[in-house]
C-alpha cells in the first residue's frame, strides 16, 4: 500500500493519477481517513506553490464548459498548467459522479499540462463542494499554476465561491430567463469579469446589444472604479478569449501590485479555518454512533413537541463536550 | 432577588417588566445566565399557548413600523394581545439601543395588551436577532397571540426570517430604488403576503400602478395558486390595513385546515434545535478564555501563512473535545 509521503511524492512529480487519488481521500468522508487527509494537506502547505485560483459562474445552459475549455486551452498554449475543478451536472440531480462528464472538455483533457475533475457537490451551493478549498490546494501543489473552479450562480453560490478564488468571471447569455432582471444581484456585485457568451451566428446582434445593456447597469451598481469589464465571447468561434485572459491577468497583476490579492488570500484563510472548525465539529458528531443516535432522538421529540429546542440542543453539545 | 419562578409567574401574570427582564435575560451573552435561561425556556415550554408569527419585511423606508402600529391597533381592537419585536434602527450602526425608539409607535404602545421591543440587532441578518426564536417563546407564554417581527429585507434576512414565523409579509413602495428589478427574487419567492404601502395623497396613482405590475410579475412567479396577494395600504390613512389582517387571518385558518402550519411549525423546531447546537458550541468556546485564546493565536499564523487552515482547526477542534 502507498503511504501518503508516496502519494504526495507521486502526485508532485506530475502523476495525474495521483493527484485524483489524492483529491478522492481529501474528499472522503470516512473518519479513518482522517489522519491521512491531515498529513497529505500538511505536505501541500509545507510547499507553496503560486496561481491564480479564478471561478466561473453562470446559469445552465450560458455555455460555462465550453468557454472553460476554450480560457483552458489559451492557458496551456502559453505554457501554464490548469486544472479545472467542474460540476458534475449528473451528480447534481443523482448524488453520483459519472466518468462520462469528462468528456465535457475532450480536447482540454487531451493537453498533457490539464487536469479535469468532477466535483461530487450536493448542489446546495452551486457547485461549491465543501472540500473544493483543500482540492485547490492539492492540485497547487502538483504544480498547476491556473485553477479555474466552475460553479453554478444560484442562491448563495456567488458569496461561497468569493472566499475561494481571486477572480470571479461571470457568463451569461442574452435571452432566455437571463435577462437583467433576471441576473442575480449578488452575482453582479461580486463579479471581476463577466462574459457574455454565445455572441455568434443567429444570437450575435442580441447580445452585442445585450451586453451594452449590462455594461450600463454594471456601472451605475459598481462605479467607475470597481465596474467589471464586460467581454463578449464565443466557444464556438474562439471570440473574446484571448481578451479574457488579458482582462485577468491585467486584473490580478494590479491586485498583486495594490496587495490587495495578498490581503485578500489572508482574509479567506480565516474564513478556511472557521468552515473547517465547523465541518471537523459535525464530523466528530456524525462519526459517533452515540451522538447520531442522540441527535436522531432529540430531533424526533423537538418534532413532535416533545421537547425544547433549546434544551435539546444544550443536552447534544453537553455530550458533544462531554461534561 | 427574584428567582426564575418567579419571573416567570410575573411575566406570564401580565407584568410587561418582568417580560422585558426575561428577554434581557434570554439574550444575554454572559456564562453565568446560562442554567437560568435553560430553565425559564424550559417553563415556557412546559405551558405551551397558541399564536400567529408575523414577519414584517421590506427596505428601510417602506414604512414598516408606521403600517405595523395600524396593524397592531386592528389586532388590539379585536380583544388580541400583541407582541412587536422591533429592529432598532440606531443598534444597527451603533451597536447600542436607545430608549428613544419606542416612541416610533406612540399609539401602540399605550394599550394595554401590546408590548413593544426593540431587538438588539447586528444588522448581519437585516434585524433577526440570535435569539428571536426563544424571544418570541417567551411574549407567547406571556399571553400575547400575535407576534410580529419588524425585519429589514436586505440579503439573507428573508431566509432567516421564514424559519421563525409562520406569514411573511412584504412591504414595499412605489418609485424610489423599490422598482420592480430592485427587489430581491427571494423576497418574492417567500412572501405569503405583499403590501403596497404610502398609497396616498400624491403617491396615489404611482402606488396603484405598482401594485398592479407586481401583481402580474408574482403571478408570473408564483402561479396562479401560489400567488400571494397585492393589497395597496397607507398608515397614514388606515387604507387597506383591515384588508391585509383578514388576508393574513384567512391563509393562517386555511394552512391550520390543511396540515400545513403544523408541519412548518415542527420543522421550524428542528431547525431551532440546529441553529442553537451551532449557538451554545460557538457559546461554549467563546466563553473558555484558554480556547479562545488558541483560536486567536491560530487565525494569527494562518493570516500570516504560518498555519495550515484544516490542520489548525484539526487542532482547536481537538482541544474543544478534549482528545
Amino acid at each position: 500500500m502507498q503511504s501518503i509521503a508516496e502519494l504526495f511524492n507521486a502526485m508532485t512529480s506530475g502523476d495525474r493519477q495521483a493527484l485524483a487519488k489524492a483529491i478522492t481521500l481529501v474528499e472522503s468522508k470516512l473518519a479513518e481517513d482522517h489522519i491521512s487527509r491531515l498529513r497529505l494537506l500538511d505536505l501541500c502547505h509545507a510547499t507553496p506553490k503560486e496561481s491564480t485560483r479564478i471561478a466561473v459562474t453562470g446559469a445552465p445552459g450560458a455555455g460555462k464548459s465550453s468557454l472553460i475549455e476554450k480560457l483552458g486551452l489559451e492557458m496551456t498554449g502559453s505554457s501554464e498548467a490548469v486544472a479545472v475543478l467542474t460540476i458534475d451536472p449528473t451528480s447534481e440531480r443523482t448524488g453520483g459522479s459519472i466518468l462520462g462528464d469528462k468528456t465535457r472538455m475532450t480536447d482540454l483533457s487531451r493537453q498533457e499540462n490539464a487536469f479535469i475533475r468532477p466535483s461530487p457537490t450536493s448542489g446546495v451551493l452551486g457547485g461549491v463542494a465543501e472540500m473544493t478549498r483543500e482540492t485547490i490546494l492539492l492540485c497547487e501543489s502538483a504544480g498547476y499554476t491556473r485553477i479555474i473552479v466552475e460553479t453554478v450562480g444560484v442562491g448563495q453560490s456567488e458569496t461561497a465561491v468569493s472566499h475561494l478564488v481571486d477572480v470571479v468571471l461571470f457568463v451569461t447569455i442574452a435571452g432566455a430567463g437571463d435577462s437583467l432582471q433576471g441576473i442575480k444581484r449578488g452575482i453582479l456585485e461580486t463579479a471581476d469579469l463577466v462574459a457574455v457568451n454565445k455572441c455568434d451566428g443567429s444570437g450575435e446582434a442580441a447580445s452585442k446589444l445585450f451586453a451594452s445593456e449590462l455594461s450600463q447597469a454594471l456601472l451605475l451598481l459598481r462605479g467607475q472604479n470597481a465596474c467589471p469589464a464586460v467581454v463578449k465571447t464565443s466557444a464556438l468561434s474562439g471570440l473574446g478569449v484571448s481578451e479574457l485572459l488579458t482582462h485577468m491577468d491585467t486584473l490580478v497583476h494590479d491586485r498583486r501590485a495594490n496587495g490587495q490579492f495578498n490581503s485578500n488570500r489572508a482574509e479567506q484563510r480565516v474564513k478556511w479555518f472557521d468552515d473547517a472548525t465547523a465541518f471537523l465539529l459535525e464530523q466528530h458528531i456524525s462519526s459517533d454512533n452515540t451522538l447520531v443516535q442522540l441527535r436522531k432522538e432529540l430531533a424526533d421529540r423537538i418534532q413532535g413537541d416533545q421537547a425544547n429546542p433549546y434544551a435539546a440542543a444544550n443536552e447534544l453539545v453537553s455530550r458533544i463536550l462531554r461534561d
